[in-house]
């Protein structure tokens, strides 16, 4: 069974959004089994849409298209569908009362053009949209291949904008693919593991994992890289899951083996993540003072809910000002050392268990670009310190020689911060 | 002059990550006059690789392909390319050196798949790579279209990790491509607009300024809507500069005139810096007290550079305690309202000043989810105040009816707040 995926928006192709649905759905399908084989991004432009139907129609099984169900006049993707599939559009009667339903609760103007919204093609089934007014379809295309030969593709569609896709695809569209995959009784067992390295390159995680691995076919094995972290995933498919789980065994041990020095986490889970269960788990609190990252530490330790388990008070320090009146960090520790140094590092977190009273006190200063560097300290000189239990353990972050914008810099001294701090409360067993 | 991008990588085929090099180049394409009119993405796959550049090369002028050009087995995009346009692979000795001299300045061993960088297909022009050891190329591929015609298509390729790609495509291949653009003299002057507009929804934007207005051809009105902001793109084309300007006026005016109670910024500036700008033109300097965005305030003010100049102090105090002891809030108050008070907002702007000695004193509190409401404070429920001079103002946020997640409560308060904060600087003359 394979699944294509359309965007449709000229705002994609003129640059002025990040596509982030193709990840969303390609991820969401390929946990049940379908995998895409394409991703197209097309304007709002009829022609082209058919264009890029019709080749999907040709080798594809489900066509998942996004975007372009908006009340303007350039959201055309039902009617071309419409028109593609022979299927004319139809006022929804049931669907306009719901649109005037949902601005009556809002207590704004209906604005005329959204009854739009409620001309759905022929046959289609409806996708209903739990938060905003654009309703998706399921529709159900058939073509002649040959003389004796008919081919049926499925055609869904989903608004644009990423919470309305996601809110509709969880609740209608996934339940109804994996339904229809067991129908066609083309779907065994998929199992896919994630094992995630920090502290490594990817051309240096390759090389220690060897190609014969990674070109293997099942188990697959397919490395990736982000900013600071690097990371495989093994894929395997049998008649069950406990098949594909054993199948999977071998290759995994191997790959523990060579990366042992650089496994920080199984599945997605991120640093914050894991640090914060380490945190609840053992009824710690955390403090943050922070100069160069200006709150990014305390945000990463607050995205995550819950985080009042652990978070009672963080400070920004950006000034010298800050550092001396709220911190207590010596004047002469300034001048003599500069703000970017391990001695104020260290003073800072110090100074920050003082006024946070939090069992551990982490402390960031650095220089994150693009202006501050000097030949000394150039843009990403960075030093933390951690105040935890009668240690203080301090260090400068180091990283590869790299041309790393402001907010890389920012990004990537906030994960290996993190990191630093789980590692040592792994260590010292809290 | 019309290009296609084509992204190479299975790892975004299966959702592990987000392509934000599609919307990069294609803005950046744009802007020197060249319009995108595809976005592929294809797997690591030699036969669907050289399906998608057929497929390609049949349709567009220009083809930007990211992704496959690291040291790991499966990229095999210069291998593909090699294939497709009958360009042999050859060692590029030069580029072997350069490979080396990498690895030797970061003092790691170099693993030998890393060479396989340096197999640059025949007669291709070679992009450096200031920050990593993946060179991209330009190669024309020419081909038959009929016994009589031949047609030139640029293969322009670049790696996948986007601040390579970024760095790449400025140092060497935006001049390029403009050049050539220049050369072949198919381009007159396009010159392009944004309108952006703050607490209006985007179909209530596209009532507003009219289906006549975005129907145009020369100049275009496109409609764009992002989290809590909504903003048009005018795009004018013409001989000149000048004339394209002339061009788009008419049109700008019957928007600025629909449109006026809801215009915030002109181009690409962001709440946040058009707040910077305005602190920094004034000697102002801004102090945060966050509860419930947890950071966010503080590091969307410290992402500028320069930031320095208006941020000494800022503090998270998601606790109660922390609440109480550092910005002084009553206990009583907390028992009476709750934390998440109107009340409280006010208590905590006030206490702020004390410890922050800033010229304004914002803070926050409020239930971001997903768990924490109650039916009379439902997630999303969120109180500001801001402390400027004499004055005192609070107020709670209001936003549609939406399902938000937790991460988008937070990112629309502190978009939300800001403007808070703006709006009244500008209303008071600082």
């Amino acid at each position: 069974m394979k699944a294509e995926y359309i965007a449709i928006g000229t705002e994609l192709l003129i640059g002025h959004v990040v596509n982030t649905n193709a990840a969303y759905l390609s991820e969401e399908l390929n946990a049940i089994g379908i995998s895409t084989y394409y991703h197209v991004t097309v304007g709002d432009n009829h022609e082209r849409i058919i264009d890029s139907l019709k080749l999907a129609a040709s080798r594809s099984d489900i066509i998942i298209c996004t975007g372009g169900l908006g009340p303007t006049s350039d959201d055309i993707t039902h009617e071309v569908i419409a028109d593609f599939a022979e299927a004319p559009l139809l006022e929804n009667a049931q669907q306009k009362e719901i649109i005037k339903a949902k601005f009556l609760k809002t207590k704004r103007a209906i604005p005329e053009n959204n009854f739009k919204q409620a001309m759905i093609p022929e046959n289609s089934i409806i996708i209903p949209n739990p938060v905003g007014t654009a309703v998706g379809i399921i529709l159900d295309y058939h073509y002649k291949v040959s003389e004796t030969e008919i081919k049926s593709v499925k055609i869904i569609t989903f608004p644009g904008v990423p919470c309305e896709m996601e809110a509709m695809f969880q609740a209608t569209v996934k339940d109804y693919l994996a339904d229809y995959l067991r129908e066609q009784e083309t779907v065994g067992a998929i199992v896919s593991e994630k094992i995630k390295f920090i502290n490594i390159g990817e051309s240096r995680m390759a090389e220690l994992i060897g190609d014969e691995i990674f070109a293997g076919a099942n188990p697959s094995v397919a490395p990736y890289a982000t900013l600071g972290e690097c990371y495989v995933r093994i894929t395997s498919k049998a008649a069950s899951e406990a098949e594909a789980y054993e199948l999977m065994q071998p290759v995994k041990q191997q790959i523990e083996e060579k990366m042992q020095d650089y496994i920080y986490a199984y599945g997605d889970l991120t640093v914050p993540e894991l640090l914060a269960a380490k945190l609840k788990e053992n009824s710690l609190s955390i403090a943050f003072a922070e100069s160069c990252t200006g709150g990014l530490l305390s945000k990463a330790m607050t995205d995550l809910p819950g985080a009042s388990a652990y978070t009672k008070l963080n400070l920004v320090t950006y000034s010298n000002e800050a550092k001396v009146e709220i911190l207590g960090v010596e004047e002469q520790s300034l001048d003599e050392f500069g703000a970017v140094s391990e001695e104020v590092a260290k003073e800072m977190a110090l100074g920050l268990e003082k006024i946070s009273k939090a069992d551990i006190n982490v402390s960031i200063t650095g220089i994150a670009g693009p202006d501050g560097g000097s030949e000394d300290k150039p843009v990403g000189t960075i030093f933390i310190a951690i105040n935890y239990r009668e240690q203080l353990v301090s260090q400068q972050l180091d990283w590869y020689a790299r041309t790393l914008s402001r907010a890389q810099v920012r990004e990537l001294a906030c994960l290996k911060t993190l990191y630093e701090v789980l590692k040592l409360l792994n260590s010292s067993n809290p």
